[in-house]
């Protein structure tokens, strides 16, 4: 095929994703064409510096600075955005909206923000917004929710979807590191940035859990009003003191429908050693569904990185030509623009069992108090450790039955009031196996 | 919305799937359509006997003993086949094709055997088939592979994809039952059927394989030509000796491109236990693909049963009503009535590492004696385990490097005709983690 006609694509920005994507759609692009009988073809790279673009010998032909002059070809029917970021990212999805041009996009801050606004423009505009490189890297999971999935009504989404989290987590549960060691052998290794906060404060994890909880629930969920919190406050003796307890300890981002309304949240958790999530490791997600026909099922594979990323770009123009994304997107109500802001439970009525652990000066009776505390709020306890030391502080830790957390919270807090007790006290979540409703 | 319209379907065969379909289409369907958009609607529910339809409270005015009725109703624009078997189902799959309706089927056999001249025939009459539900029950891993990974040249693919055998291994692995046993206790559970043949002999997983490795490598495969071993002649000392080298039983479905042709075989094999399909259990199924540029991706789920099937079956229906099946059936160009038949790998020319075990009277020299055969076919062993022990038959495990099954095949031909052999030599495949070539 030639690389002429109304399929044409304009790719903006051209880093370490965008340099992915341009590979994909210039060395494979023959093979894409025969394999999917469309004629789609990159036109443009629009960016700033072409330094990456070169160095990875994308023709120099398709080098282009002006992305209006991009917009403005008859001939482009579908731009990408790959430039991250909020403000100049915004800018550039409208415009490209604007100019009629379906947009595939990986900037899952941008659609977690702002989703609803650029999804609602599309629609004026008659075309479609692709975002399955969003969430998940090449895992096909956007695609599992709005399409393989869709008879289902969701109960449950626990997701492993940030590899840079799941790394650093991976280093410290295997090899013994701090947080601090694991961070930096993960930007040594290109698996952190440089300025990793989005990553470890669990953002990003938020943002994911925004686009696909609006999807998998079918309500729009308000980024703002999840409870974030991330890996960067970890300290290794829990995660060690877990795994003697048989708990791996993962980054979650978790929506769970329950009468009262959705259940969100991101934040560490242990998870029994033999639940498939506890098993992903490494840069791999991993995003369990449990759907009230299907049960569970999960879809694994790597969250980032610039050709799984490529591929689910791909993917997404792809469905695009083939007027699969547009079509879904008039028919399907379920994109955030359509539906009711969520019914969201509040975090203090959300209920899990717990790992708690508390520094405490080794003085009689300072177990009795706790536990007393605990039970004053409803909170039983399942199990209790408390090592033989000669320290005169020392590590208490407990496991809960299921409890509410607004109860755990007002416990902690009346806690840590107590004299022998020399830290803020530890608390994480500990999530079970969810139970499948299978007819 | 109201039950009338274009969006008509009629069900044929209100078994276990289909009774599953069923309820799916009358419980659900309000929330369907308005999730949709799509006011689809079951019109028929086609069968000769309706004791289970009535059973699980099927209305009474869908029943329908008059198939001919049902495809000749202008409002039917899809027929779901859910009968089974292959002459029957080819019968009416065919005559809805020839009325220019839509098919949605889970039938894998019938696909196995006739997808190519069926799928021809589809695209003859201008409509589409879906059989997202033929593969992996409620998994939406065709969808995967048509859609989500597309820009993917697909490496290799390994498959648990049949939930009966996971099942039985399961057990066996586990409480350390016989394949006997195991397959009784499967059959009382309601996890095999009174005749399991088709499942423990492999010939189910094969089916399964036909069809995914056909999508996934753009490749007619040929059933006839995928060399097949079920699980019914597997002895349980070798998956308890497998596992206490680290090694866990499965029943994998395995297509790799190789230099020379697709290497395809459906086969017990060991696997190391953190490979994650090692950890995929009970009637769980779970599908490994390696893309060029997404790397490994695995998608899990329940591969059978009423309601899991039900979903993917309710996915197909409301993808062709929104005319995405009948698009991507159009256009794209890997469907098996448009590909090439498979270059295939001779099975004798597949590499595998292997687990041997050998029967032998204790004779001094015997163990020299089967070296020195596998040797002389460049075969070069790993592991050697004799275990001491007064009996005067000892089994003698040993593992080895990759080499090509025609070599090994031959020297176990060799190893059997000595005298101090006493069985046929026991060999299971060692699937290794296949490697990465994400960039």
């Amino acid at each position: 095929m030639i690389n002429e006609g109304k399929f044409g694509v304009a790719l903006v920005g051209c880093g370490i994703v965008g340099g992915g994507t341009a590979r994909v759609l210039t060395e494979d692009i023959e093979y894409l064409q025969e394999r999917t009988g469309i004629p789609f073809y990159l036109k443009y790279v629009v960016d700033k510096n072409f330094d990456n673009a070169r160095n990875i010998g994308i023709p120099e032909e398709l080098y282009e600075e002006d992305f209006n002059k991009a917009i403005a070809d008859p001939d482009v029917f579908l731009v990408i955005e790959l430039i991250g970021g909020l403000t100049v990212a915004k800018k550039i999805m409208t415009r490209a909206l604007e100019a009629g041009k379906h947009v595939v996009t990986a900037n899952k801050a941008l659609l977690a923000h702002y989703g609803p606004e650029l999804f609602a423009l599309a629609r004026k505009e008659n075309v479609s917004i692709g975002f399955e490189a969003s969430c998940g890297g090449g895992i096909p999971i956007v695609k599992a929710l709005t399409d393989g999935l869709l008879a289902n009504r969701i109960e449950a989404m626990f997701g492993i979807v940030n590899g840079t989290c799941n790394h650093i987590l991976t280093e410290m549960t295997e090899k013994g590191q701090s947080y601090k060691d694991a961070l930096q052998s993960a930007q040594k290794a290109g698996l952190a940035e440089a300025d990793p906060t989005l990553d470890v404060t669990g953002m990003d994890s938020a943002h994911k859990l925004t686009i696909l909880g609006s999807l998998a629930f079918g309500e729009r969920v308000d980024l703002d009003s999840i409870p974030v919190q991330g890996i960067d406050t970890l300290d290794l003796y829990d995660i060690e003191t877990g795994k003697d307890l048989g708990y791996i300890m993962k980054l979650l981002a978790v929506a769970r429908q329950t009468s009262k309304g959705l259940a969100l949240s991101v934040s560490p958790c242990f998870m029994h050693t033999d639940h498939p999530l506890a098993r992903v490791s490494g840069a791999f997600n991993a995003i369990s569904v449990y759907g009230h026909a299907v049960g569970h099922t999960m879809y694994m594979g790597r969250g980032a990185g610039s050709s799984p990323t490529a591929s689910a770009v791909v993917a997404d123009i792809i469905a695009t030509a083939l007027d699969i994304t547009p079509r879904a997107f008039q028919t399907l109500n379920f994109w955030p623009d359509k539906t009711e802001p969520a019914r969201q439970l509040a975090p203090e009525d959300i209920a899990s069992r717990y790992y708690l652990r508390f520094m405490v000066q080794d003085r009689p009776g300072i177990v009795a108090r706790i536990s007393s505390i605990l039970s004053e709020e409803g909170i039983s306890i399942t199990a209790l450790r408390q090592k033989e030391d000669r320290k005169e502080n020392i590590p208490l830790v407990m496991t809960t039955h299921e409890a509410k957390e607004g109860a755990v919270l007002k416990a902690l807090d009346a806690i840590a009031k107590l004299d022998e007790v020399i830290e803020t006290p530890v608390m994480i979540r500990i999530v079970e196996e969810h139970p499948e409703n299978v007819i």
